[in-house]
């Protein structure tokens, strides 16, 4: 799927774009085009997010995160799943740089 | 707030940053500094969502997005509120796409 260009965008609408792009690239491979079968989300995981998710390699795990996102249990995960998991990881991931920042400011007032 | 630079970041962890940023560039100007103000979602509102949210100068707007995203009524919208926000346009962004993309694909099979 090719996306209109958007000459100006802004660094959070690049954001949204990055993240329509990056479902996509791997939505697209087999199956239904706008959803994420299960050899799709553990390529999209492993690829994607392996410094978060270190062990997407293994069957299970993938088998975990697509029971947890597959809320409608159709064995796909759709872009409103995909969606779901990446605000969940960037509010842990925000929640780790307010403490690392705090601590910095504790030990450099 | 500055985040340690991630040197090979995928183009998701990317995006996941690049949110990140953009919610404290703003959220770091008054007050709480882990917080948006209504002043400054409003900045936020016009600067980076500009295309999506058009009248988002006028003030009734403003008040409506922070009447929506403010789920405890404190007056201030924290990160997992702003990821909702951006969560919920991403996913109406990509609806649209997706239909631009099926009606491209039936004039051009």
């Amino acid at each position: 799927m090719s996306l209109p260009k958007s000459e100006n965008a802004s660094t959070l609408e690049n954001a949204m774009q990055l993240m329509i792009q990056t479902f996509h690239k791997y939505s697209g491979n087999e199956g239904d085009k706008y959803t994420l079968s299960r050899s799709e989300l553990k390529e999209m995981l492993t690829t994607e997010l392996g410094t978060y998710l270190g062990n997407a390699q293994d069957k299970e795990a993938v088998d975990k995160v697509m029971g947890d996102l597959d809320s409608n249990n159709d064995g796909e995960v759709d872009f409103t799943e995909f969606i779901i998991l990446i605000g969940a990881l960037t509010v842990a991931c925000n929640d780790f740089f307010q403490e690392y920042n705090d601590k910095q400011e504790k030990k450099n007032p």
